[in-house]
Order: C-alpha cells, then structure tokens, then sequence
C-alpha cells in the first residue's frame, strides 16, 4: 500500500484533547514496561533557527516514527512520519501543527490526573498563546474545572483569548491582571511561555498546588525561579535525558545545586506506580513538559489508524 | 509554495552518478570550511531490523534535511525530506533507494579521485549486489579504467552482473573464480559485500593499491581482515564520529591496538588538501564510506531544485 499524507485539517478532525490523553496514558506505560524506545530531540543549526529531529519505535504496536521541523523566526511547520516495523516501509507524512498542540495539551492533562488533587477545581493559566488553548481543554477533561484564571502580558492578547475559550468551555474563563492575581486560590498552574526570565515565584506557590511547566524546551529559557525549587515535593519530567538537553529550569537548578538529577522522576514511573506521585494534599508537584518523540507517535498512530478507516488523505 | 513529492523513476532521470560526483566534492569542502552540519546515523531498534535516521544542515546553501528508513529482512525504503533554512518549511520529500545507490557510489568515486593512483587501470570489485553498479561507473568516471574485475560468492549472479554492467560500460567486466583473481594485478579495488568475515586479507593487498570499503555500516560486519591494518599508509573515512559507532572493522582495529582514531582522517580534510592523502605510487590507502547524511543533503538538494525547474513531482 502506497503511503497517505495527510493535511492539518483532516487531522484536526481524527482526534480529540481526550482522546490524546488516552493514547499518551497506555503509551506511557508501555515505555515504564521498556517496550517504547525514545530518542530525545537533537537541533542541528539553520539560519536565525533551528532543524529539530526526535523519534521513538514501539515495535508491539508495529509502528516506527519521527517529528521533524524547521523552527525561526518565520514560523515552524511540523511533520510526523510514521513507518510500520515489518517492512512495510512508510506508512504516513502528517502534518503535524495541530497534533502537535493536541499531544502538548494532552501531556499536562495526563499529568495533571495522575499528579493534582483529585478535587482541583481552579486553573491558574500564565500564557495564552496557540498551546495554551489544548493545555486547558485536556485538564478541564481530567477535573472539575470550574474556574480558569488566565494571565500573559499583553492585555488585548487576553481578552480574545477569553473570548475565543469562552466559545469552547463556556462561561469560567477569568482575565487575572497579574502573575499575583492568576496565583491566588488555585489548585493547578500551567505555564506556557517563551519567557526566558521565570514567572514563577516562590512566593506564588500555595500548598497543594499542581504545575505543569510546558512552555521551556530550550536551555536558554526558564518559567520558575530557581528558589521554588525548594519547594516542591516532586520534580516529574516526561523524558530525563532529554531534560538535560533543553530543560533550562532544571538544568540551571541541578547545577546550582539544589538537587541532583536523580531526583527527578520520570512520567512512566509515577503512572506506572512505581514511584508514588502525590503523597498528600499539601504536596506541591511539578511537572515539566519538553515534549517526547513516543507522545508524537502515539497519537500519530491513532490518528493514521482512523484515517486509513475512514479513507482520508492523500495517497502518494 | 507546498512541498513535492518524488518518485523513484523520476529521481532517476533527475541525477547521474558523475554529476553526483562533483556534488559531493563540493559538499566535503563546504564540510572541510565549517560550513555543514553533519549528524551520524542513529537506529532505533523494530522486529527483525532497525529504523535508522540521519541528518545534515548546510545553511549556506539554504537547505537542511535528514534520511530516515527501515530495514530489515523484509527489505528497506528510503526518503529524504528537505527543508528550507529561511521559515520555507518542508520542501520535498524523495523517495530515496535510486539516489542512495548513487550518492554511494559516488563516494567512492569521490574518493578514488583522490586516493588512487592517477594511472589507475584496473579495478576488482568484491560484492556484485544493487550497491556494486555505481561504485564501478563512479570508478570509472574519476580514472581511465580498462579492465573490471568482479567476484562474488554466487557463480550465476557474477554472470548476471556482468551482462548487465556490459550493457552500460561496455567490454570491460571480466569475471573472477575467487578473491585471490579478482584481486591480482588491480590498481583500486572495492568491496560491498555484507560479509561478518573479512573479505580482504593483507595477502590480497599489493602496494600502490586503493580500497574502497563500502559494503560494511553496522559494527557487527567486518569485510577487511584485521591484519591489512598494518598495509595502510592512510585510512580515510567519510566521517569520524559514525565511524565510531558503526564501522565494524575500524571499531575492532582499534580496541586490538593497531591504531587510534586520531589516525584515522575524515575524507572532507583530504579533498581541502589540509592532509596529504597519497604520498608515493607506493602507498596502500583506505578509504572506508559509511554512507553520511551530508551527502544525502546535498544530492537531494540538486535532485528537488532540477525537479522545480522542470516541473517534476507531485504537489502535496
């Protein structure tokens, strides 16, 4: 069978925040049970950018793949390849803007449900850009949300962005005026930037809050200032090795010495059960989100499954 | 613009070996002046094989991509994917069998021009599968060669090959009975076989000669014995870090203590003229290709701008 490509909207309509949360669930406990290998981005250097390559092979599920993109200041374009294991050679070309906001938001969703309190209610999001938008439809989808509290810099920004939320989630979407405002009584914290100085304080942390930090994949960057480190019960990253690649934050802190990398808990282990993630509601947990090749994968996948059953995409 | 899409025939009629030739000596200075960026070959393991992927970045030119495939014992195939440097995004995507056929022979074209000697007549070639054709028509558009000698294990394919070389080359491909003939009386020799066991005993290897390895990328095979090591008075390689990882008979060379890798010179420093490659007629040299990801850029990068200029391939 000759390969598919498919386009962003096609793609748009194979799959949900929800069901991304799914995928990325029993695709993470395949990896705890060593049947995912993954391969942490590399970057090799472009003009005023970068090429970024990862990859991950899940042999049981018979599928094979990489994300590749070129990302600057004009933008990025994203595309998964997928090929099956038994020499069926390439499968799929996905577009891949879309999935890839879906599989981010779904990330912190699934943390969120194995790392918050199980009666979170209120959102605190810093940030509204294009991933802000999935990162709070996955965690509204693995809580009670009632509240959602969102801040960034630029007012007008906000407002539409309420605006455009609102449509999706209906009327709890809250414009803070302030990174002290967006903090005050929330149970999870989202913060996804391109900040390179932290927005995250310690004084901004409560007792029992839940952070997933999702906006830093460069080392160049950091959302959480370097003394909340002290703060926090349990450090949880989606990949170790690719965290000490490009996750600013963590590296900056772990040099300073505030904790070694062996405190750092990997995702599979806290949804396997293997390592305890909450151990009570005043816990404060962090999650750190760079992104992963087998996230990419997964729901790449799924997505090439449902479009082979219903006969979408371009046959090349 | 939206990217293309290119088939193996067409490929094939956009690219001949000498042209690829020239494309590659330009890429291995552009190499030896900093100006390309250059990943080795990674695998990820499936069933029964691996998915391999390499990339390469060449921001002067305006072009950055990678290759990515499967192989395994139900067979391989191969696309190149080639972006812009400038925010352009995905470009092409090539299907890639064709031009790694062509992109290795020309290596070791490449190669041969200038490692061998200038009056080089006589070429052996061990191995007479898929890969052996354009080692020989690379060979014989760097050097004035009357004579081809081929040897492989399997009588009736040795006749088949010659047919189908004469076909190309005309009268010049004489068969061997075994591999002290086929290398008796040669100038260059090849070898590309998938052999675990060395081919090429230091008995088979006269002074003046010029072998081009190129049969051997996995750390498992092995194709020249251990001890012609000591014959070499230079070894090149297409790249030092691969080599590393996957040349079988270099790795095992130099864990024995017949050399260091820092004897070991990257192919890019002997066509920049930074090392001499071949110092006397006496001199027996080696040049080991892997096959690297540069070469795959840039043969890709001729391919897809001949493609535009003649309104080849598919839009996607």
């Amino acid at each position: 069978m000759s390969p598919i490509y498919l386009k962003e909207d096609e793609v748009n309509n194979l799959i949900t925040v929800s069901e991304a949360i799914n995928i990325l669930e029993n695709a993470t406990i395949a990896r705890s049970e060593g049947k995912i290998w993954n391969q942490p981005r590399y970057r090799l250097p472009i003009r005023n950018g970068n090429y970024n390559f990862m990859s991950a092979s899940w042999p049981e599920k018979n599928i094979v793949g990489h994300k590749s993109y070129t990302a600057g200041k004009n933008g990025a374009s994203f595309h998964n390849m997928l090929y099956g294991c038994e020499g069926e050679g390439l499968l799929a070309i996905i577009e891949s803007n879309r999935l890839g906001q879906i599989r981010t938001g779904a990330a912190s969703g699934l943390a969120s449900k194995f790392l918050s309190r199980k009666s979170s209610s209120t959102l605190g999001v810093i940030g509204t850009g294009y991933q802000s938008e999935t990162q709070i439809e996955a965690i509204c989808s693995v809580r009670e949300i009632s509240k959602i509290k969102i801040f960034s810099r630029n007012k007008e920004k906000r407002e539409l962005f309420k605006q455009k939320m609102t449509k999706i989630l209906g009327d709890r979407i809250i414009i803070s005026n302030s990174l002290d405002e967006v903090s005050d009584g929330i149970d999870i914290l989202v913060t996804i930037t391109n900040s390179v100085n932290p927005v995250v304080t310690s004084e901004m942390i409560l007792e029992g809050l839940h952070i997933n930090a999702a906006g830093n994949n460069s080392w160049m960057k950091s959302e959480i200032d370097i003394e909340a480190f002290n703060r926090f019960n349990i450090i949880v990253t989606d990949d170790i090795d690719q965290s000490k690649i490009e996750c600013g934050e963590l590296i900056r802190a772990v040099e300073r010495g505030y904790f070694s990398w062996d405190k750092v808990i990997q995702l599979d282990s806290v949804i396997s059960g293997s390592v305890q993630g909450r151990k009570s509601n005043r816990d404060i947990t962090l999650f750190e989100s760079q992104g992963i090749a087998l996230e990419d994968l997964a729901v790449s996948e799924f997505v090439y499954k449902r479009a082979i059953q219903n006969n979408i995409g371009l046959q090349i």
